[in-house]
This record gives structure tokens, C-alpha cells and sequence, in this order.
């Protein structure tokens, strides 16, 4: 049972397992750094699909079924699946997972999304409200590129804050608590962000005041301090949003993340040699490095405790262009290594 | 706490009840059968913005303030608010609710939000992973029209099977259960379904199988039948819709619900006086005569049980213009009236 701790934090109680994850991704992810830690690499960014929105359906579909099979479990197993993703209308989800049958509920998050999903899957099965839960993203480099900025085809210059909307999906099946798998222990849910920034171009500026924020409410919430944790793993600051986290974090709440964080889109790509500018970004990002490297490592014992604090932007297109700011949010899951595991 | 009850429901043991709720409508919506009913008409679809979109976000943050009021409360008291609309990544909602500062899970569901995120806050407060949850969504005829069909500008004429979006919102205060005040029974969230429907104008033959499937579930996990419910209220199916869903209910579960159906979408125009064509449609139709007609019938006890079972087409503008079907989804929730009330 989900104990409220503070104002933002769920202590849930029956620690909820992660039963099987898994995270495929495509060509340009495939040739990164991670690129033995992944289920699968697709060389052809269209997964053989006729647009690019069926080729991220198909990605995200992929990554559940694996998990699922991963975790020993059938679509027909599962009592919900909780997923989302960047493009309008969430079609990248809605398309991929149709054929499944399972009871969806479905999330916005922007990038925040793998966080939000898998938070809500584990206080859905923390509350025994599910026996098992599915929590899944995606993204698409070449369709978010055409909704959110500009098509490939127009060979658009990107400005050096800019981030990669990496092709990758990740899933993530939870389930009750086994001393084998990696547990859920505390949820923090964030609330929206918004300082102000424009630039559609740097969403790490706009995202860290949420994360920031997030954060602070976490460890006062926990009454604990970054020292307590191996990892603070942020979901898609990239460059110029993780040195913005770290400097608000300090000024603002004397809190010091700088030895033990690091982000998903600073760890998906060699930032210097891919040409990636500030590094990933994009549902799919946080999705893939959170199912992939970094949960083996916490089944390895490698990482004792995680605190993943995925981020996500919440403006539009069109938002953007009758010149709004960019609100944010961050939501923040604490996993462990499986306790059976020294 | 929450007790599955079949492969789809969840019996809410603990009753949460809907402590607060209001509804506020455009111009249309208030000239409109249910005139009297909302807590608040605007004669300006614009609120006095300088865009639709910013005008669906002042909707949907004014029918949350005014539910929040009407249950005493103050956004400091919310846990979470569990929203969202129609409109790209979901801005009518993100840019309406940053203001408020609680905890915010987004949530994508098209039309169906209203029971999505009604239901998902009991399921919260009822694990008490929540005290207090607000459920809140908004549409806006001119915001949705631009987006998925022409600007008004363009005078394009509808077909007679098309919907028109209620420019509406409506929000929900759910916390622990008060003898005095409605209260949520049970949950069935619905999985995607798609018979084929390609046509972006006939959205409620596109979505009446989705709320067939969920409603026949519904009954075969609670071993009753359409003569222990006060009403079956589907949202949003409109004419079309309403009609195929008696069939498809006949037909695949031998289910007659034509004695207790209505639809939102039939109940807050004057179909015939005012020009809708086959009836209302978008997520604040379900949202608003929800939380307005339906929970005082309700509160007074005229109405002992009601089924809302809103429907939600999960196509996007891209995937119509790809030649995609509609995939559809429709989420049910039990509420009764106040104990206290006989």
C-alpha cells in the first residue's frame, strides 16, 4: 500500500518488481556508446514501414513484446498497459499497441513519459489494482523532427542546444514484489514548471526548473540528500539542461548532484563524435537507457538505488508559434537492486 | 481498496466520492437543453483570449477552480489533477493548469479523458495513494476544427454524420467517501479497439464498437445487466454512434440497453433546433454534462446508478491523411448516489 511521505512522495510499501523490461532503438543509437546494452538495433529507420509515424508504432510494439517475454508474460497477463509518446494525438502508442488487447490508459507526458508510466504502473500494482502492469514509450528522430521542427527533407540547420529525438523505445513490465528483480520503492510526481523559456531549440533550459523542483520535493519528502542514492539519473536534459539542474539545484535548495548524476541524453550518444549537439532527447530516450543499461546494472547490483527523474516539455507547434513559454515537468521513480542480489 | 472483479474492473471498496464538480460551456452549448445547468455560459467562444487554444485553456482551468470551490478546497489540498484534452500535446490543458501548482499526470485518452481521469483519481484516492485527485478535461469547437478538420475561416460544410466539438470543460474533486456526496463504485478501463472506420467525419461509428466492448465487459465482470442501472450514458457517440452501439450490443452480447441509454453528445444540444448535425462530440461534451446534469440528478437522488462510458477516437490528422483507421477506446465508471440520499 502507497504510504504518502511529505507532500509529493509515495513510499510504496509492497516494493513493486520491474519483471522484465527491454529497449530497441535505431541506427544512430545502435552506434553509440550503449550499443551492446540494447534488445535490438533496427539498421533501417523505417523498420521496413511505409512513414515514419508506423515505424516508431512498430519500435514501441517491439519493445513491449519483448519485455513481456522477457518478464514471462502474455498481453492476455497483463490487467493494464500505461503508455505515451511525443506525436500528436500520442498515435505512436495508440497505432502500436492496438493489436494487444490489453486495458489502456493513456498518458501525456512529452519526455517525462517512461517515468510517469512506470510510476503509475507500480502504484496501480503497489495498490493491487493490477497484478501486472505494463509501462512503455517511444520516439521517432525523423518524425518528431517533421511535427516539432522542421521534415529532414528541408536540410534545416540545428543550433547547438538543440537535442536528438532519439529512435528508441523502451517497456517495462511490473508486477509484485520478487526478490530476484529490480523493486520499486518511492514515486515523486511532479508539478508543471514554467521560467519562462521560448527557445523550442533548447528544452534542456526549459526542462531543469521541473526537474529541479521534483528533486527538491523528493529528498525533503525522503528526508534524504544525493549521497543516499548511487545514481540521479535524469531523462533528457542533454548539455546545457544538466549544468542548468546542477546550478539550480545548489542556488536554490543548497542540494550538490554534481558526483553522482548523470542523463539519459548525455549517455545514448557520443555527443562528440556523433554529431548529436546537446545530446538526447525525445520519450524514447529516458525509455531506452532506463530499460536497458541502466536496469541491468541495478540487477547487476552495480547500482544499488536509482532515481530516475524523467523530464518532459509540454508545449506544441502551435503553442510555439503564437509564442508561449514552454511548461515542464519532471516525475521521479526510486528503484533498488533486487534484494537478493549483494 | 480496489477489488478486481473479472479480467476488466475494479470494485472500489472504499467509495470515493466526488466531493466537488462544475461545468462551464461556450455560446452554443449554452443555448443549449442544458442551459440551466452550468455553472457558468460564455457569450465570447474567444474568454476575451488572444487564440482558441488559450481560450480552451482558461475553460478548463475555470471549471477546475470553480469544482475546487465547490468542494471547499484550494489547489494546496490536491495531490494530483489528472487531465487532458484534445489539442496537440495536450496544451489546453498544460497551459491551463500550470497556474496551479499540484502534481499533474497527464493523460491522453481523446473524448473518453472525462471517464479516464474520473476514474484513475478514484482508483487513487480509493488506494489512498491520494486524500484529494481532481479529473478534469475541455474541448473548444473552433481549437479542434482548426486542428483536425479546417479553420472556421475556410467554411468548409460538414456531412450529416459529422460531430460538432462542444466548446466545454468540466472537473471533478474526488476524495475519501462522504455520505453526503456521489461516489465511485467501480472502474472498467477499455482497450483499443478497431473495426476499420477510416472516415474522420463519422467518429461515433468509429468509437461505438470500443464502448460496446467496454459496457459488455462491464457487465460480465459484475454479473449484472442493463436493468440494475439507472442509466447507461455514453459520451460522445452522437446519433450515429448511439444507434450502432444498441446494434453491436444486441448483436455480440445479446445486451439491450435502449431502455436506459443516452449520450452526452445527444443530451447538450437541441440536435434538431440547432444545426449539429449528427450531435456533440469532444472531451468536454462527456465532461461537462457529466459534471453538471448528470451529477445533480444524481446528488438528488432521481438518478440511483450511472454508467459513464466515455469514448475516445485515437486517429490523428496524420494518421487520417496516411489512410489509417480510427482506434478506438471507452473507459466506464459506476457512480451512485449519496448515500445519505434516499
Amino acid at each position: 500500500m502507497a504510504i504518502r511521505q511529505g507532500r509529493y512522495t509515495l513510499n510504496l510499501t509492497t516494493r513493486p518488481s520491474i519483471l522484465g523490461n527491454a529497449a530497441v532503438v535505431g541506427k544512430t543509437e545502435g552506434e553509440g556508446p550503449l550499443s551492446a546494452e540494447f534488445d535490438h538495433i533496427y539498421t533501417d529507420d523505417t523498420l521496413g514501414e511505409i512513414s515514419f509515424e508506423k515505424a516508431e508504432s512498430t519500435l514501441q510494439r517491439e519493445a513491449i513484446i519483448r519485455a513481456l517475454d522477457k518478464a514471462g508474460k502474455t498481453p492476455a497477463d497483463i490487467d493494464y498497459i500505461l503508455a505515451g509518446d511525443l506525436l500528436n494525438q500520442c498515435i505512436g502508442t495508440s497505432f502500436g499497441i492496438r493489436e494487444l488487447g490489453i486495458p489502456f490508459l493513456g498518458l501525456y507526458g512529452a519526455c517525462s513519459t517512461m517515468a510517469l508510466s512506470l510510476g503509475l504502473a507500480s502504484v496501480l500494482v503497489d495498490a493491487k489494482a493490477a497484478n501486472f502492469a505494463v509501462a512503455s514509450t517511444s520516439s521517432h528522430f525523423a518524425s518528431a523532427e517533421r511535427q516539432f521542427r522542421q521534415p529532414l527533407e528541408y536540410g534545416g540547420q540545428r543550433p547547438p542546444t538543440a537535442q536528438r529525438t532519439a529512435t528508441a523505445a523502451g517497456a517495462s513490465v511490473v508486477g509484485c514484489s520478487d526478490p530476484n528483480k529490480p523493486c520499486v520503492e518511492a514515486v515523486t510526481f511532479g508539478k508543471i514548471m514554467d521560467l519562462g523559456i521560448k527557445d523550442a531549440n533548447n528544452m534542456g533550459a526549459a526542462m531543469a526548473p521541473a526537474a529541479a523542483d521534483t528533486i527538491a520535493n523528493f529528498f525533503t519528502d525522503t528526508a534524504t540528500s544525493p549521497a543516499d542514492y548511487d545514481l540521479i539519473l535524469t531523462g533528457d536534459l542533454g548539455i546545457v539542461g544538466s549544468q542548468l539542474l546542477k546550478e539550480l539545484l545548489q542556488k536554490d535548495h543548497n542540494i550538490d548532484i554534481s558526483r553522482n548524476h548523470t542523463d539519459c541524453g548525455l549517455l545514448i550518444y557520443d555527443i562528440e563524435g556523433q554529431d548529436v549537439h546537446a545530446g538526447g532527447s525525445g520519450c524514447g530516450c529516458a525509455g531506452s537507457v532506463f530499460n536497458s543499461y541502466i536496469l541491468r546494472r541495478i540487477c547487476e547490483g552495480d547500482l544499488k538505488n536509482v532515481l530516475l527523474v524523467a523530464t518532459g516539455a509540454l508545449m506544441s507547434p502551435t503553442s510555439t508559434l503564437q509564442g508561449e513559454s514552454i511548461p515542464s515537468v519532471a516525475h521521479a521513480v526510486l528503484v533498488s537492486k533486487p534484494q537478493n542480489v549483494s
